[in-house]
């Protein structure tokens, strides 16, 4: 590599899908929830631990900023605090507007998994080319299904070794057009990891969505910094429209890539998705905190700090965790909300 | 009725039947399972809300002294407080001793539900004539199916108005005898409540277990008293054989009554047993405490102090307390035990 890539990593989520554990106070990302250490912590990792990679850039939410700093041992880390939610296309530019002109940034949400390191870092080198001459790069999760819940990337042109020009973007499909697409070959998911010159990416938010330059821009001349930690300013930052990369400028972008990749992905969208990524015991149960299950198959039980017992059930997901239980089957967790608008947060 | 009745309360449980939700410190009878009210306290209701009957003697254990002051409103009760765990027959012969020779002890279980309370005042009218001329009465439960968790009562000559001398004692039975009993009729559920005179009771337990007696005996008069606790001599009454009243006087005595009662009995003596004792919604649900339950049916949800949320379940019985939950098909909680063994008390 010609030089050093920064990773950029998104931290803004703030999703109920895995209520009762993650909650706007502690989101996805800061759970343990592949192990010992916690999603942000092991995103870090994925570029911190290997070679090529400079030091990274966290675009956080505020009221995340002990949970970042318990995570980062890294000291010559930049973390950006968003002042408001915005979607990602502000946040990146948060980034990008801090960044040397020529920087390469990979941009990673901070709660996937990528079981592969290896493969993302093939990946990573594949894209690389043709992100410094300019073009804006995605990476494409190879289908392992005809999943409806993601959007779907259709590969063009070959560019380089592995890396297409982009068709088109699919928004998330019908269940049958799903099932045509992986038939028919030449789709990726869309898995939200993107690499791009900075240079690169405000520009193309010039092109296609000036008035998020314009805010970003605003707020970071008129941020404050104490220490490593960047805070730009509200005021400006809240001016801005709110928008995903994708619908702001990869959709519209003209020199768009995409490197197809197969490297264990998930974005631990849900319970189910938990369960399906997690290792099974024999019973096919995951496991974890303080349960107890006796005569219990195809379950996924997180107690954390209520102890759970268990007998005689199948296929129940039941997560115990900050004085609340979630009971309800496999299979049908992305009805957490109903749970959520119930309950309350 | 020629004199007042004594109710005596029996608060010696300790079960862990109803786990995690009765436990050592805090078992079955005072837990408000059938409405606002403890079981302890609609057992003591249900004599002193009504005429014919004295101030209550309660038989506890000495680590549910405040449980019982809680539940108490009335300052003319004399509370036993075992020094030991010996059984039912122990227990009375405390009460009996305490009591005037000639006065007529209702001995009653502290955690049993009784819906219709105007059949249960007939049946100790009905029993009562009996008990004053010395016999031993018990109350005979009309059987609702062929339980096999109770022991029986064969009713022999009728010796009153809707009074039997008891034929013969029957441990809980076989499912084909509990069939063959309920069809022949005549069998009623021992109910574990009792009707005698504390002379007749003391008489019978020289003659049967005088071991008993004698332990009891000189535990009383070492008794200490704290205003109206009367505390019995510790050494004295471990002594004892610890043996039930069934067993050491009742299979043994000579002159034992049955009063058949159908009165809406319950012992409660599982979170089955509860689903079918208290009032359903449409659902067929039972539900108490902080508890969401969207999509559920045949449930029996009790959340205590843990917010529960089941969605797209049934039949489940589902059971929130002091920081642990049960969870477990509806039909199956005598196997509670098994987790009990497993995560300890």
């Amino acid at each position: 590599m010609s030089s050093v890539i920064i990773p950029v990593i998104l931290s803004g989520g703030a999703g109920t899908r895995l209520w009762p554990m993650s909650r706007p106070a502690r989101p996805k990302q800061f759970l343990p929830l592949m192990g010992e250490r916690t999603m942000f912590a092991e995103t870090l990792a994925r570029t911190s631990e290997a070679d090529g990679f400079g030091a990274p850039v966290i675009v956080a939410n505020a009221r995340h900023r002990d949970l970042i700093a318990e995570d980062l041992a890294r000291p010559d880390a930049t973390i950006i605090l968003e002042p408001a939610a915005r979607n990602t296309a502000p946040a990146i530019a948060l980034a990008a507007l801090s960044a040397e002109p020529s920087a390469a940034l990979l941009v990673m949400p901070s709660d996937h998994v990528i079981a592969d390191v290896a493969a993302f870092h093939a990946a990573i080198a594949a894209g690389l080319p043709l992100a410094e001459q300019g073009w804006l790069v995605t990476f494409g999760i190879t289908p392992t299904g005809p999943e409806t819940g993601y959007g779907y990337i259709k590969c063009g042109a070959r560019q380089a070794e592995g890396a297409f020009a982009v068709e088109r973007f699919i928004e998330k499909p019908e269940a049958a057009v799903a099932e045509s697409m992986l038939a028919e070959g030449g789709h990726a998911w869309n898995g939200g990891i993107f690499l791009f010159r900075a240079d690169a990416y405000l520009a193309a938010l010039e092109a296609h969505a000036p008035a998020i330059l314009a805010a970003a821009k605003a707020s970071v001349d008129a941020a404050t910094r104490d220490g490593n930690v960047l805070l730009p300013d509200s005021a400006s930052f809240e001016a801005s429209p709110s928008d995903s990369i994708d619908y702001a400028v990869m959709e519209r972008a003209e020199k768009v890539a995409v490197v197809p990749v197969s490297m264990g992905w998930s974005d631990i969208g849900s319970w189910d998705s938990l369960h399906e990524t997690r290792a099974k015991d024999s019973d096919g149960n995951v496991i974890a905190g303080t349960a107890v299950a006796i005569d219990t198959k195809g379950c996924l039980i997180e107690a954390d700090g209520i102890q759970v017992a268990t007998l005689g059930v199948e296929d129940l997901i039941v997560i115990a965790s900050e004085g609340k239980v979630l009971i309800m089957p496999r299979g049908t967790s992305q009805r957490v909300r109903e749970i959520v608008t119930a309950v309350g947060k």
